[in-house]
């Protein structure tokens, strides 16, 4: 049976976390906004049903809905083998995702800092501010963080001995931030030699490079999480 | 067995959530970092093991170390009876909860637009912009959408027939809102009357009162997440 998946259709989004997932496992889904009627059905299933979800992605799995990106993987980890089975382990990995969620939320934040419903064109300034403190202080805490993390458990994946949904979570923060700040990224990639060889070991998994590879993939732009504004990205 | 939680001393933090939980259960807790060489204790559990937790608050259960705020109560709510136990209602409520979690983080940002290492003084413009879009975009649709779910439900808890951890948390939000915004949650609360009253049933759980009216529970500040700045609350 295919999942339904509701995301944003011309966007990643966070939606993003929830397909790598999906597609590393093999497991068939439908992204239904990007189909013919997708957003008015998307929309539908906000408004209907006991468990509307506040917004998107989420995740039709039989009779469940499922919301919030954290939540929706750990759903998924425990039925694609991409989580621990033991609580210990389902917890420590479900804690990293929400550890990599404040993160993306600080990474939205750099153009946004006013907050998402206004314009990026009406806060620039404010936006040059909050990015130079994101590159200052938070990227080095939080990504020194999962760097140490990651040596400190060998080296080839963040928990434990098989990849998780974290790995594939991290590939996408690499790339994202490869996308939006690339001259800042190129200097910054030297501290986290750890991260970029997960990035790249991620990258080559059949499932996920055929993915990448595919119209699936939405590419990233200006309407995303991570977007590139030059003067953001001294 | 006392379980140790720690949370930053000075504020409730996001560590109130878990004192909630904790306190409506009635189960024994040590607030580590309020007692002598609380904070070095609390030093030494980030920098120490295999499962290091990013910030405060986490909590230790017999070999466990527990982070985020809401994979602490996902692990709560499944002992003291504080969320369902089949799998639905259990997703059902974290998903509410970390729903709660982004408004949380939204309400600190109206003080910290520019991001958490600088200080209010020197980001008060934005902050007065950010608290407006908060107070016009941000609560209506957050708490409306809470408010909704509420009434879907009967009237009396977010979800089923009992109450769980997230109506512990919209307790705390209605109280952190009357405290930094007194002037607009004062015509706010018109809108969301079922909310008031969830808050009222709250506060008169024998377990939370009586914490209310002891030393365990921190007084908001202007340190912590719900701040109280005249010029934002117009």
């Amino acid at each position: 049976m295919r999942s339904p998946l509701y995301s944003w259709p011309s966007i990643q989004g966070r939606g993003e976390y929830v397909r790598l997932a999906l597609e590393d496992a093999g497991a068939a889904y439908d992204d239904v906004a990007r189909g013919a009627g997708g957003m008015a059905a998307m929309s539908r299933m906000m408004e209907q049903g006991d468990t509307p979800p506040f917004a998107p992605p989420f995740l039709k799995a039989g009779k469940l809905v499922i919301g919030q990106t954290a939540n929706i993987l750990l759903y998924l980890g425990a039925r694609h083998g991409l989580a621990p089975k033991a609580e210990a382990g389902k917890l420590w990995v479900h804690q990293l995702q929400l550890t990599i969620t404040d993160f993306v939320l600080e990474a939205h934040d750099t153009h946004h800092p006013l907050g998402p419903s206004l314009y990026y064109e009406d806060q620039r300034g404010p936006a040059k501010k909050r990015s130079e403190e994101f590159w200052n202080e938070r990227v080095p805490k939080y990504l020194g963080y999962f760097e140490n993390l990651l040596k400190n458990n060998g080296g080839s994946y963040l928990t434990g001995r098989r990849l998780t949904y974290v790995d594939l979570s991290l590939f996408q923060i690499v790339e994202g931030l490869r996308y939006a700040f690339p001259k800042r990224m190129k200097t910054f990639e030297r501290d986290i030699p750890g991260l970029i060889g997960l990035r790249d070991r991620v990258a080559a998994r059949p499932n996920i490079k055929a993915y990448l590879g595919s119209d699936r993939r939405i590419a990233f732009n200006e309407d995303g999480i991570f977007r590139h504004y030059k003067e953001l990205d001294l």
